[in-house]
């Protein structure tokens, strides 16, 4: 069967779509009824109102996570609303589940308008433990993310910016180790100036990365200081000269391609330094694909954003673990420093594995030690920096999160 | 061990609250995670931006149902909060699985301007196949239900409103069918003019009851012309004259209470008719308890809302097989007609059980044969009014849907 076909199947059949709901308590008979609905959880009301905290207590909201999009820049699909969002949105919320035992709804707003959209997830504060924004279209998700940070005291994440820079850099991190080269060092010319690749940058230049020798590429070229539509957001990558990307690409070590296909020539390569890093990772077709990088670059380490070849950058590395952390200890703010300590616990865990190399930079995404590994070294990190104690058997929980 | 620390383990262990997520398919290599996310759930986005109607086959969306509140009338606690109802709506979402085999997802919104509340409703339309919404106060939820009935084209029912009257309706019935008075004949009683008793009323009015027979007291007397206080939903019950209750009870059939407790003296029921059919249904606590009734009038059939004595006039008797069709036969609206062949139903199931009697007048919450009768009832009469076809193997899908 074609794989067109088999991917609405599986999606059909037996029943439509991809998560339901599951009682976490035995309602067998009226006793029980009356613990788990009226009279018995006005106790617990009473209890939560008394005071906010106990909501973690006494309702599903600690391990609870929205997923929530307005369907404006879906995958590579562009604006196809929110209705249309959806199956992938239901594909997130089983990624949480699956990976991190994270129970989530997955939410599809219609509303383009950023502070109408920013006010309908604010209101939603009280439903969910934590906020995963999804595929909303660049620049509004700068402005959405923040503002929700800003007015919202549960954890708020854009995971196509910060999911995807912790995963890149944590892949840099081990092919730079394997080609021992220095992030402060090296040349960078980067395709695409999306939300992701913007992310990326941001994480990689707080890690080093010398921005003076990074070249940001869109669809119209170079960002440079004569173009009048670079925002604020994009501003300090501008620079002074319209260089072309051969130009760039000479002596360059690590191309980061987060745009769309087709757009790197092989022939281009030729020029980068001895052992170039390419990461093309537009989906669902790279910017050139390996074997093309190949044919001109025997000596270099390549990532894409598919499963059907080596090194697969891949969000579910780290959302679901990120927030498995946040939920566990409270981490309201997902800022840079659990960024960073996500991104060395996944480089590290993907470093310590017998099969490491250039070909395999990342651990492989159903390896159980995600799930004991990334949380705890980020909770352990988190309690560091807040100056907490932190409890070592995290690890024990961690172990049996995903036997449910 | 206390009941009310009962309610409260009940809902903390093993772990908090009451709901999660479960997957709908497996997903246990690369090649189930390519067709359930990316690249294979584009193929689905495709498919529904092609065609809506697609979302129901490809989403969870058919089999999904909100329950929304805002907090501002929860159970009998009053304005509590979205944080504080989330319990009651968690509860609502287990009934929805339990009884009919609908996933739910609560969602708390704090937003208590209708006008904003409605907007943010309409924008959660794509996510979800129908609106239940629950404990928002009066007259806000008459204002907001009709607003997002009229902007949705999915069904929106307030169970407190709906649920309420058609089991009262088929209570009604069936008391009256036990003490062979004719509704048409009968002298009402009401007590309560909150959104419950005025969409009770509404129901029962078109069923044949009297207006001119019916009195409504709130807590500042008889509903009457000389108050200011009367909105229009209520305009229609109010009396030329300010009756006492005393007055109005004599020669009554039916007290209709959906008040608060203690509301009702039991030396007032000494003057009303034969048989007379007296609903108490505050909840925790009755607007008078059934063993006081007994004191004054051994001859009378008695409702209330609680588990702990016969005849429990409850809402799950019915909301979970109203959306069991409404989802399965896409009716868009949860008028008059589709409540009526729900209480008719419903009703006729309770007589026909072998323990029909004065203290048994509804069936059993945990009968079985209500899945299997009462979506069928609704869908077999919905099909009759649109003249569509209606296929008599829906009996096998309900036989089936709760074997999940």
């Amino acid at each position: 069967m074609k794989f067109y076909k088999k991917s609405l199947i599986f999606h059909k059949k037996p029943t439509p779509g991809k998560i339901s709901i599951k009682l976490k308590k035995k309602i067998n008979d009226i006793n029980d009824l009356s613990l788990a609905y009226s009279p018995g959880v006005a106790n617990v009301c009473k209890e939560i109102k008394k005071k906010k905290k106990n909501s973690f207590k006494y309702t599903s909201r600690g391990n609870l996570v929205a997923v929530i999009t307005n369907g404006t820049a879906v995958l590579g699909l562009g604006d196809i609303g929110p209705l249309a969002s959806k199956p992938v949105m239901e594909g997130k919320s089983i990624l949480f589940k699956k990976f991190a035992g994270i129970d989530s709804f997955d939410i599809e707003i219609k509303e383009k308008n950023p502070n109408k959209l920013v006010n309908i997830i604010k209101s939603l504060e009280n439903t969910f433990g934590g906020i995963n924004l999804e595929d909303i279209k660049s620049p509004d998700c700068f402005y959405i993310e923040n503002k929700c940070k800003k007015k919202m005291k549960i954890p708020v994440f854009h995971d196509d910016q910060h999911g995807t820079a912790v995963v890149v850099l944590a892949a840099l991190k081990n092919a730079l180790n394997i080609v021992k080269k220095k992030i402060n060092k090296i040349k960078t010319v980067v395709f695409g100036a999306g939300a992701a690749a913007i992310a990326c940058l941001n994480l990689l230049i707080s890690e080093g990365l010398n921005i003076k020798k990074t070249f940001v590429f869109d669809l119209k070229g170079i960002l440079n200081n004569k173009r009048k539509d670079i925002d604020k957001f994009r501003k300090k990558f501008v620079k002074n000269k319209k260089y072309t990307i051969k130009e760039v690409l000479k002596n360059s070590d690590f191309i980061l391609g987060l745009s769309t296909e087709k757009v790197i020539k092989g022939k281009f390569l030729k020029k980068m330094n001895k052992n170039p890093i390419i990461f093309v990772l537009a989906n669902p077709n790279p910017e050139i694909f390996p074997e093309e990088i190949k044919k001109y670059r025997g000596d270099a380490i390549i990532a894409t954003g598919r499963s059907d070849y080596p090194n697969q950058v891949n969000n579910v590395l780290c959302f679901p673990y990120i927030f498995r952390a946040a939920l566990d200890y409270k981490i309201k703010k997902i800022n840079n420093y659990i960024k960073k300590i996500t991104a060395y616990s996944l480089s590290k865990l993907g470093r310590k594995s017998k099969d490491f190399s250039k070909k395999k930079l990342l651990p492989n995404i159903f390896n159980r030690k995600l799930i004991t590994t990334i949380p705890y070294d980020i909770a352990k990190g988190f309690c560091k920096k807040k100056k907490k104690k932190f409890n070592k058997k995290y690890y024990f929980f961690l172990k049996n999160i995903l036997n449910d």
